[in-house]
Parts: C-alpha cells; structure tokens; sequence
C-alpha cells in the first residue's frame, strides 16, 4: 500500500484496520506493504481479472452501514468471477475516504475481513487516499486454462436459464425509499439481495461443464441478457410466466423489477438442450441455488412472452418503456 | 466492462473510446467486453500487482490536461512495478466521471493510448461509473519467478541509489502555483517531472541483479527511504551534498523539494558495495538513468550529513520541519 496523500499517522492507522484480511493466499509470494504483490499462478490455471468501483452517493447512500458497503464491494466482484466460472484468488482494494472516522473504518474492515474469509480470498494489496468516498476492488480467481466461461458462446435452440429469484434487489430498492410496501416476510430478503446480494461462485463446476454462456445480473435481466445476445451474435425468446421472481412481483404485475431494476447478482446462463438431465439433477443436490429455464435463445431477435402477447426488448432500453 | 450505472447509449459511447487501447497483451487470453478478463502468465514468471487511484482535487487539479492525468496514472502504476523490478504487461482500468465530456475523454482516451503504446501494455479490462473524478488503475507486471525486488531485503553497510534528479516535480508543483520563480530552463522540466513523470522500468535488470531493496519516490526520499529501512530493519545516512538536485535547490538551500516534496517516481535502491564497479558502467551505458549514491545504511537511526551536522530525519515527519 501507498501512503501517498495521507499523513503518515494517520495512513498507519488505516495500515491496521487493513492489515490481515482473509485467509493466507495460496499463491501469494509477497503481500501487503510493499510496492506491489506478487504472485504465482499454477501451471494449469490462468488468471480471471475484474476491477469494479462502487461510489458513494451512486452506489450506496451517505448513510449506509458500512459493514454493508464492505460486503457488496467484495461481492459484485465475486460475482464477476462466478460469471466466468472462476475461483476467489485474491483481491487489491483501494480505499478514497474523505477523511479518518474510526468508527466507520472499524465497521468497514471487520465486514470486509468477515466477508473475505466466507469467500476464502485474501487481501494482498492496493492503497488508500484522501477525497470522496469510493472503494475500487481487484479481484483475481483462478479457472483450469482454456474453462473459463464468456457471454460469446452461446448459439439459436439453446435453453436459457436463470439463478434464483430475479427482482428482489429493486423490491428492496424501492422499499427502502419508500415507493412501495411490503410484508416483513418478503421486504427481508428484498433487502438482504439489495445489501447482501450473494456471489454464485457455486455454479463454477456446473458452468463450466455445460453453460456455453454467462453473464452476472448487474444492471437486469433484459440488459445483461442483451450484452450476452450481443456477444453470441443470437437472439432470444423469454417467457414471462417461466421468471423466478416473488409472487409480489406476479400480483402487482411489476415484471420491470425483475427485467430491469438490476443488482440482483444472480447469473443468467445459456445451455445446449441436451443439459436438461444434469440441470434437473443440478436443481435437486442444490436447492438453495436453484437454476430456471426462463426462454430460449434464437437466431435473432429479442423477445417476451407475456400473457399471449410478444414484447420486443430488443429496442427498449428499460422493460417498464414498453408501455 | 460493465454498463452498471451508465445509461447504455452513455456506455457505448465511453466503451467506443477505450476498446482499443495498447498492444496486444502476449498472454492475454480474453480483453474487455466480457465479465472480467482472462490472462495466462508463462510458468517460469511471477506476476506483480499494482492498484492506485488518482482523486480530481487531491492528485490532480481541475483544470489539469486529461492527457496528463491519463499519462500520469498510468505512470505512478508503472513506478510501482519499476520499484519491483518488474516488465509491465497489462492493466485494468476503473474510471468514475461527473458526467460524459466528449472533449475530455477523447483527450484522456488518446493519452493513455499513447502511454500504453510507449510502455508497450495494454488494457484489458475494467469499468466505467459516474460520480466524482477518479481513475483507479490496476496493473499487472511479470517477473523471472524469485527475482522480484522487495523493500525489506537491505543491511547496514550498503550503498544507498537515487535515480535521475529528485525534487523536480516539487518544484513544478511550487512554480505552476505561482510560489516560487524559475528560470524557463529550469521550469520546463520541473514541469515535466510534474506532468509527466518517467517510470523508471529501465532499472529492472540491474535492480534484479544488483538491488537488496528498492521503492519508488512517490512521497519524497525521506518519508519513502524511512519505508524501505523500518522493512529492512536497518537505518541509514544520506549525504546532503550528494543528493542529485537541481542547481536551484543548492542555491536557494531549499533540499525540502527534494527530501518531502515527492511526486518524483524516481527509485531508490541498496547494493552492496562491492555494486559499485557495476554501477559506474551503468552510469557510463544508460546516461539519460543516471544513479547517484546518496548515502549508506546503518545498523540504525536515520541521519542526514548537512554542513558538518547530523540531522536526525528519523522523527520528523518532512524534512522541512527539521528547523
């Protein structure tokens, strides 16, 4: 780490909230406190590289707990790594904080220290300077050379499938500023996926067996399929009823939660059709990360089946401009 | 790169200026446009991993040319890998912006093409997100596997190398705020030096073969040789009338540019003495890399000779509160 633009004191200070974070790497040849890490990759593996700034005020609120911030910092990152069918490496993390509160600095590495360890990676290296607040996570995962997984494989007559619930995330959004209610048993894990959101580094052996295609939810399921459908040169075939959302969603008609609102870090993945057995078998052995066919991809266009009626998304930037 | 928090026609505009940016990297497998990006590093290497962000109002002012502002964070990540004895070979970037400035980012996007083409890396991934100006960059180097340069391996008894002049940019930084006058000859690179500083990766092999320690300038020779001896367990003292300085500096007796300014991005480095037959050929082979020797290490304390008196740099957290 660098001490640049902090006082030396005070980059001491923050040194020790951030000096023995997550397990030992592996690999790790040197770590925190020199110019940079170092480290080595096994001979049969190559390296999957992610650098994600989350920002206060865009991506978290001036009054969000830290602890939180830490969590969903390391997780959208994680969630990258999932999406390639990567393993947790390490990590570099650079912190901008505007000034020294003690308290908030505790609470943010205790979280990222906890948050760290769930996900056995390790901290090894980055910086911390002064201005507003944002955090900038590298994350580095490992994958068997040549198994990595991309948004550009996928081809027309695949199935497309779907990792959890989609939507919850914007439920919790919009519960917490007040735009719509909830029944406690459905706004607590819209607002654990909204601060909480969990990285499916678990489906790294399945798709790497079977996804010709993947992609982590960040910005929705229309947009990020899209990119996917860009990258495969194909196109796609949604069905509305088949979506893994709340029956909230269902009731109120509020399919754009699921389609648009974003952050929900499930993954959205395309397999040949003949992977149904072992999709089925998948959704048996893992219940707490069930996987759903939601479409199929096509030659072209991009479509939603919904109530007998197609909707083109293919132009729509959002799902509620359909109208 | 992912679109997250960027509208996407915003996105496709930024995405348009950083898709093609440096070489291609040699053991790139996947670059930007997917979740995150692949690289394999040849089995007889070891990667060195870098991460700094430069802040708009802390690193950098305002009104600073977008073309500096790339160059420069691209080089502060270059020193760091130079200070490890490392050859670059790809990076990442994370850039946060208020707003979409077609002009400034044409203007940054192009500078950092040039500076990834000089240094022969290449982008290969990262993210784009608004909010206050800030460009995180990750950079990765490799290095003969063991031969990396840490700050921790120096003793007492070595001699102690400076490169190039330092206290340049402190004084750029002093004449662009209008605090001190200088002659256009000497403002001119004391600009540079500021603007544009030189990573100095010409240093690796000597570093690797001569160097027990090393670390870049960023803070000023004080605070950063006072880095590498608390790591190495050792003390030192330097030579005020062999520090490599600018006429003006001796004149003016003003060596705080050179000890506390920092900015410079010069390395300091320990080699045994008996380097030193090895040192004056590098001096005669690569003139434009001069090394100077400033000094030796201790078994402790930390002393500055001056004028036939013993300044105790130790304790006092710039040399210009010395008195």
């Amino acid at each position: 780490m660098s001490a640049r633009t902090m006082a030396q004191g005070e980059f001491e200070l923050i040194e020790r909230y951030f000096g023995d974070i997550g397990l030992p790497a592996s690999n790790l040849s040197l770590g925190p406190g020199d110019d940079a890490a170092v480290v080595s990759v096994p001979p049969d593996r190559e390296l999957v590289l992610s650098l994600d700034t989350l920002v206060e005020g865009i991506h978290f609120d001036a009054t969000a707990d830290p602890a939180d911030v830490a969590y969903k910092s390391l997780a959208v990152n994680l969630s990258d790594l999932a999406a390639m069918a990567a393993e947790p490496a390490w990590f570099l993390l650079s912190l901008t904080i505007p000034g020294i509160d003690t308290d908030w600095l505790e609470a943010f590495a205790a979280s990222l220290k906890r948050t760290a360890d769930q996900f056995g990676i390790a901290l090894i290296g980055g910086d911390t300077c002064r201005g507003p607040l944002s955090i900038s996570i590298q994350i580095g995962g490992l994958v068997p050379t040549g198994d990595y997984v991309t948004r550009s494989g996928a081809s027309a007559g695949e199935l497309i499938l779907v990792s959890g619930e989609i939507g919850r995330a914007g439920l919790g959004l919009a519960y917490s500023r007040g735009e719509i209610e909830l029944a406690p048993s459905i706004a607590a894990p819209a607002l654990e996926a909204l601060h909480r959101p969990h990285p499916r580094l678990e489906l790294a052996s399945f798709l790497r067996r079977y996804a010709t295609a993947a992609i982590d939810l960040s910005d929705g399921l229309q947009a990020d399929l899209g990119h996917l459908l860009k990258a495969s040169h194909c196109g796609a075939r949604l069905e509305c009823d088949r979506l893994p959302v709340n029956p909230w969603i269902v009731e109120h008609d509020a399919f754009e939660y699921a389609l648009s609102a974003g952050d929900d870090y499930e993954i959205c993945c395309c397999v040949p059709r003949d992977a149904e057995t072992a999709l089925e078998e998948w959704n048996r052995e893992y219940p707490s990360c069930p996987l759903s066919i939601v479409g199929e991809t096509t030659a072209s266009g991009y479509r939603l089946l919904r109530n007998d009626r197609e909707i083109d998304l293919s132009e729509a930037s959002g799902f509620n401009h359909f109208g």
